[in-house]
């Protein structure tokens, strides 16, 4: 189907998109010199449908399998979680020259990709995104991460894949929701970089479901997404100017995932909420327009992604909360705000008191 | 006195060696657009000599201050004082921007460079070594760790510093036996690097403390050191290649301290024990003389080092340690073993019997 290359200074990769892609994890991996040892890291639900699969196609290709499934939820993104799995990578005699694979989505990837940053000093990953958003996002780009308790992410580091390997199939077992939060980062890459893909989802009869998308559109989608990101990406690998731009509606998100206990809203549907959040901030300061405003608040709706805070929800604790954003520069919160379809720039002139106003409207 | 350059394809810095260099903390930091926050960590005995003048710099250089004291001691390198050094980290809110300063040898080192690499994805780290083994070798090269209950900096990152600031003055107050554990590291670089400094330590009257150098020869010790390090590391930054030999002696040299709980021997003494069995090992092979081995061994004895394994160490514990050192690959063991004075080679050509014999020898 597709092959998308993260162009980086040192050690560029490809995203390999293509159906019945976890039947070919070991071959894909063979010609990347990446060792004999592999710990694949899943967890329950991803593993009964997918992991015997992969399991034969690594056995296959010759490696040395161990695996790890830890348990499904945002709440085990902790460095507990992380302990246990350097455990079971020096019971298993990992080296450095071997391979962690993720087969999962967000949350196993982000933790594979930590662990794979900081044992041994750094062992090779592979991601296996299985959720939309693992697709699209988190599984491109090295970002890893794990949860402190106040604050998601805070603990992390930049670690790349060396291989990233998508299975649109595998998007027919996600569950309705899972796939509703990955569409929202995908209208995300639609306002912050391709105006072209914004578009064709308006033009989509339903972005609810995968039933209720083309084939045509579910390609586009990924192709189109994970494009976007690869090309910020490989312009801006540790995030020192053009890749905050990925950051679009995640402030907020982030600080609405986080008041909540990452148990009320899913990562991607903060992430919408986020998104209107930002598309309203960008209102009031004139710099786009209502219309705009509308199209993409249609889109989230599309998606049957929640347009509102969760209810109860502190709106002053928010505005505490953003102060600790990884990306609050010189004590300043720092907006990625829309200016039209397909462009965003980023803001520091965002008062506490529009703020406050915009989300005041959304509770 | 002297600046020494670590060349690296991202971002390359300085490892600057002069008299009166805490003061220059601040100013030094100051051109390098380090952000405002520093976060200033330090274990108590280097605070209480150094700490005020190193904060009154910063603070005249204009920025804002906070600062960690950690407990004294490799039994303190843990995960545990890494979560409360986040927590420090949150609680003065330091951004992506900020710099963290270690101040003080090894273990504060290894510990403020993994904080670094792993806090909001990666904060700016100065190195300000205070023992000798720091000056020469930890504070280079961004290998951050640490240790894990089963093996010494299992838990790591590369995690470049922005600079190195050395000041030899500080060597006065070193305690005598960690002057002698880092003396290791300088016989070390004699004898895979660089000849000319193995000789001068030759023609010294001691090496065992600080005041049986010439300053001229501890002048010649710090830049030749640091010279060889940066040189080893400009080439292979992330230990792929060339960076190895860098591991003379640390192989065996860690699993004694490992074993022995990190309470017997000091890094430094670990290293000098693992020198004189690579030596040996080296002679086993016909790969170096006698006489080198000689000449070696009174070096380390001069700069009074244990050449002898502790007492009651199981050497076959050794043996099985060894399999679980990062080095290892396809599961053989490789030893880094001196051809001649100034040059080393990476081998796995070393059997169990040879090795359990050269230990024996040691006991």
């Amino acid at each position: 189907m597709a092959s998308i290359t993260v162009q980086l200074p040192q050690k560029s990769y490809e995203i390999v998109i293509a159906p019945g892609n976890i039947d070919q994890l070991g071959p894909k991996m063979l010609p990347l010199n990446l060792g004999k040892k592999v710990l694949l890291i899943s967890n329950p639900e991803v593993f009964a449908h997918y992991g015997a699969r992969a399991i034969i196609s690594l056995q296959e290709a010759g490696f040395d399998f161990c695996h790890y499934i830890l348990p499904s939820g945002e709440e085990y993104k902790t460095p507990q979680t992380i302990h246990d799995i350097y455990n079971v990578a020096l019971a298993n005699r990992l080296e450095r020259s071997s391979t962690i694979v993720a087969l999962g989505g967000g949350v196993v990837g982000d933790i594979t990709g930590f662990v794979a940053a900081t044992w041994l000093r750094g062992l090779n990953v592979v991601q296996v995104p299985t959720s939309l958003l693992a697709m699209v996002d988190a599984a491109i780009g090295g970002k890893t991460g794990v949860n402190h308790p106040q604050g998601k992410n805070l603990i992390g580091a930049f670690h790349q894949p060396r291989l990233v390997l998508i299975d649109p199939e595998v998007l027919k077992t996600l569950a309705m929701r899972e796939f509703r939060g990955g569409m929202a980062e995908v209208i995300k890459y639609g306002v912050i970089w391709d105006a072209e893909l914004f578009a064709k989802m308006e033009n989509s009869q339903g972005l609810d479901e995968i039933d209720n998308l083309t084939p045509g559109l579910l390609e586009e989608i990924l192709i189109r997404s994970c494009q976007s990101k690869a090309n910020v990406v490989s312009q801006d690998e540790k995030e020192s100017g053009l890749r905050a731009i990925l950051n679009y509606g995640h402030t907020i998100g982030h600080a609405v995932e986080s008041l909540t206990g990452y148990t009320v809203v899913t990562h991607g549907e903060a992430v919408g909420i986020g998104m209107v959040a930002a598309s309203q901030l960008a209102v009031e300061l004139g710099m786009w327009d209502q219309q705009s405003d509308r199209r993409q608040l249609a889109l989230i709706e599309k998606a049957s992604l929640p347009t509102k805070l969760p209810s109860g929800l502190d709106i002053e604790k928010i505005l505490v909360s953003l102060q600790t954003d990884k990306k609050v520069k010189a004590g300043k919160v720092r907006f990625v705000l829309p200016t039209g379809v397909g462009v965003v720039t980023v803001t520091d002139k965002v008062t506490t008191n529009v703020l406050r106003g915009v989300l005041t409207g959304m509770s």
